[in-house]
């Protein structure tokens, strides 16, 4: 049953009304300094949720904070529509504010500053993410206000351990796993793909992250001494390193592409059309020469193609001056970033054997595991994605994008796993944000367009 | 003219009989904090100088401390005597005791304790250098005490910068290049063979250190974004170490080998009557497999041939947990210990030139030097050398041996270049006196077979 224009109108003149007042409780939000990393911060973290709980009470819904092993999940339901059932997510805790001498104004005393786009949010988590999942309950408050109802029924989960490695949140949907399951899950937590193109990100990269420690003798040497005839620690981690990578800029890894599902002709279509500008986007970085593989568009080298990246390296005497000494011990910080068919374990397991085999007989390598989380993708023929893709390209009138993105939002697997949801990406963030860096903002067209937008997502699920 | 051996004989009974007193002076020179790398030890090195001059005035040498850019030079003269003229090396200045607790007693109150091998002397600089460098001032107070004379004439210079980078040192000999000059000199900062046999070094490699930085993005960038199409220094570091050393264990540099000095099959029999006990050797660092050049022995390997080795290695994240970053920069500090006939320049330029032909052409390199020094050969048919050969073999009953040592003595090259004097290295130390690190020691037997051992070197010069 198609909702009348008329009723949504009516909704977005509200929001445009009540912006001032919108952006008051998104000032509100942000002076919570709800750092979720330190603990020092735990109680503000507390405060945050309680905040959400009580605002979404007041709205109507039946919100708790319920607690875990850390912070807490707050959850709110408003059922009584009769249409469909979506379940917001997004996440109330913000990063760290180091280095604080390098913002102008203090991270949690929210400013409205001119831009280079427009007036601007100044505040740490303006964008990352109070300001993002506000815009999903301004909505819901204009359309309770203007209507009394919500168009679809809604459950709000709002995390507080995003920025923290969020281990408390599989087990508490596993636990929930009834209450939580909806017909859709939509996270609000990326970019649009520019300042007038509305995006729907549906390829996810997933990631396998392995520390390795290569240790040769039995304690540091000097180099005098025993330079020549003993194994350099340093010298086996980079021959296994630069054994990784083809000079091509493929992965040397036996099966690592055995898997890879190829992007579809379609989609690799649509993303002609967005028109990437490569050397911009390498510009950006100050790199000019793209390093992944040499047969592949960047495009499709950071959103389809797997990687294998070293995060960190660290062995022997890194101070001042110079130390000739062999180290006992090397070890570096190693992520693969995978994409859909592949099999996080399987990798993880071909990258081991791969090292051990290149380990001399009288070294030792250890392992240490960080996460693994495979690869997501939404179906590009889901009604729910082709009702958001209307209802952001009638908001933004401009045809919204189908992006991937090569970063991991685990939660998106999460749903699939544990809750059997696809996941819709739908945000209104920029790259210019500086998420996790001094003086994040989001622009205030990207809090208000975001609010319209989700007021008309909700009105054509409910069609 | 020979000495006749009652003479000699009569010194060293009273080295016996001095012992104790001999003793007192080091504990003496031990207590003084003369740690001149750390400026708030600067009046502690003023004062372990003082000493010196103040002992050597005593004994009739005419000694004062010469001041330079850095903490001052020890220089006594003796030139009494109607034969040759010796130039003594040692150094006054000792390495930081950090870490502290791994001390079982302060590291400046000295003490002697029962040792594996009969008592030693524990403290800070026991046996680099003050233990050593006291053996051969023990060994000139002893002839004065009994025949009021030296049998050859003597000139110390001790310096407090050797544990520093020893820069000041260099121009103070082209200063007075005049006064320092003399037929040979003597450096007491090696090892004997093993307990029972003397040594006289005559190899030492050269060093060139470098220190290298890959710079490939302008900014830290996030993996899931950029990763893949991004060039990662780590990666690119790793390639060129990985490039600098063969299977085999062979260094790849062009020409890297073009000027090496084999050495004489003469010398290498001498090695072979050593009975140097490879797998004791590799044990002792918890190793079995050599990894030098595959056909040279573990001997040759250290001694002998030139080698390229990695002192240290960092890039992006080092901290605990994970952080998937692409970092802007990553660097290493490379070394090459070179043989005699090597060029240090020469080895440098190819090093550079290797790793700028390995840059991409958006990403950069700096250099940084840390020093460059030439291999040491002294001639094996040197008179001073048979003599202090026979010498040695008189002292410790058995043949002494000839030895390489595959680290660096700066200051030898310097006497060679700046004084045109062959070095004479001998010492009295053990590799397990833990030299640099925590509860250094120094074996009595050292000390006393030290002293008695110059007093047969000076007599067997005078001849």
């Amino acid at each position: 049953m198609p909702i009348p224009s008329t009723t949504v109108d009516a909704v977005l003149a509200k929001v445009d009304a009540s912006l001032e007042q919108s952006l008051e409780r998104l000032f509100e939000l942000l002076r919570i300094k709800s750092i979720s990393t330190d603990p020092a911060f735990a109680d503000d973290c507390q405060k945050a949720a309680d905040w959400l709980v009580n605002d979404l009470n007041g709205l109507g819904f039946d919100a708790t904070a319920r607690s875990t092993q850390g912070h807490p999940v707050v959850v709110g339901h408003d059922l009584s529509a009769s249409g469909p059932h979506v379940l917001f997510y997004g996440h109330y805790d913000v990063q760290p504010v180091d280095p604080l001498n390098l913002w102008h104004t203090d991270p949690f005393e929210p400013q409205l500053k001119d831009g280079p786009h427009g007036k601007m949010i100044v505040a740490r988590g303006s964008s990352d993410d109070k300001g993002q999942l506000l815009t999903f309950i301004e909505a819901c408050r204009a359309w309770k206000a203007v209507h009394g109802a919500l168009p679809v029924k809604v459950t709000l989960m709002l995390e507080g351990e995003e920025e923290s490695g969020g281990k408390n949140l599989p087990p508490f949907m596993r636990d929930n796993a009834r209450e939580l399951t909806a017909d859709i899950a939509l996270v609000c937590d990326t970019d649009m793909w520019d300042r007038q193109t509305p995006s729907i990100t549906t390829m996810l990269r997933g990631l396998v992250g392995q520390e390795i420690e290569i240790t040769c003798a039995s304690k540091d040497l000097h180099s005098g001494m025993f330079g020549n005839a003993a194994r350099n620690p340093i010298q086996v981690l980079a021959d296994i390193i630069a054994s990784l990578r083809r000079p091509d800029g493929s992965v040397t890894l036996p099966g690592f592409y055995d898997d890879v599902a190829e992007v579809s002709d379609a989609v690799k279509a649509g993303w002609k059309n967005l028109g990437f500008d490569e050397a911009a986007f390498l510009g950006e970085a100050g790199l000019r020469i793209a390093a992944g593989e040499a047969d592949r568009s960047v495009l499709e080298q950071v959103w389809a193609r797997p990687t294998c990246e070293i995060n960190g390296i660290t062995g022997g005497y890194t101070g001042d001056g110079f130390k000739t000494v062999i180290p006992a011990k090397a070890s570096a910080k190693i992520s693969f970033r995978l994409v859909s068919g592949m099999d996080p374990q399987k990798i993880r397991a071909a990258f081991q054997a791969h090292v051990r085999a290149m380990i001399p007989a009288d070294c030792s390598v250890s392992f240490k595991d960080h996460g693994a989380s495979p690869a997501i993708t939404v179906p590009s023929d889901g009604i729910y994605l082709k009702k958001a893709l209307v209802a952001l390209t009638d908001e933004w009138e401009k045809p919204a994008a189908i992006t991937g993105s090569g970063g991991s939002i685990p939660v998106a697997g999460d749903f699939k796993k544990i809750l059997g949801m696809d996941t819709l990406l739908i945000g209104f963030a920029h790259v210019d944000d500086a998420i996790h860096s001094p003086n994040e903002k989001y622009d205030l067209a990207s809090f208000h367009g975001g609010i319209r937008s989700w007021v008309r997502i909700l009105a054509g699920f409910a069609e």
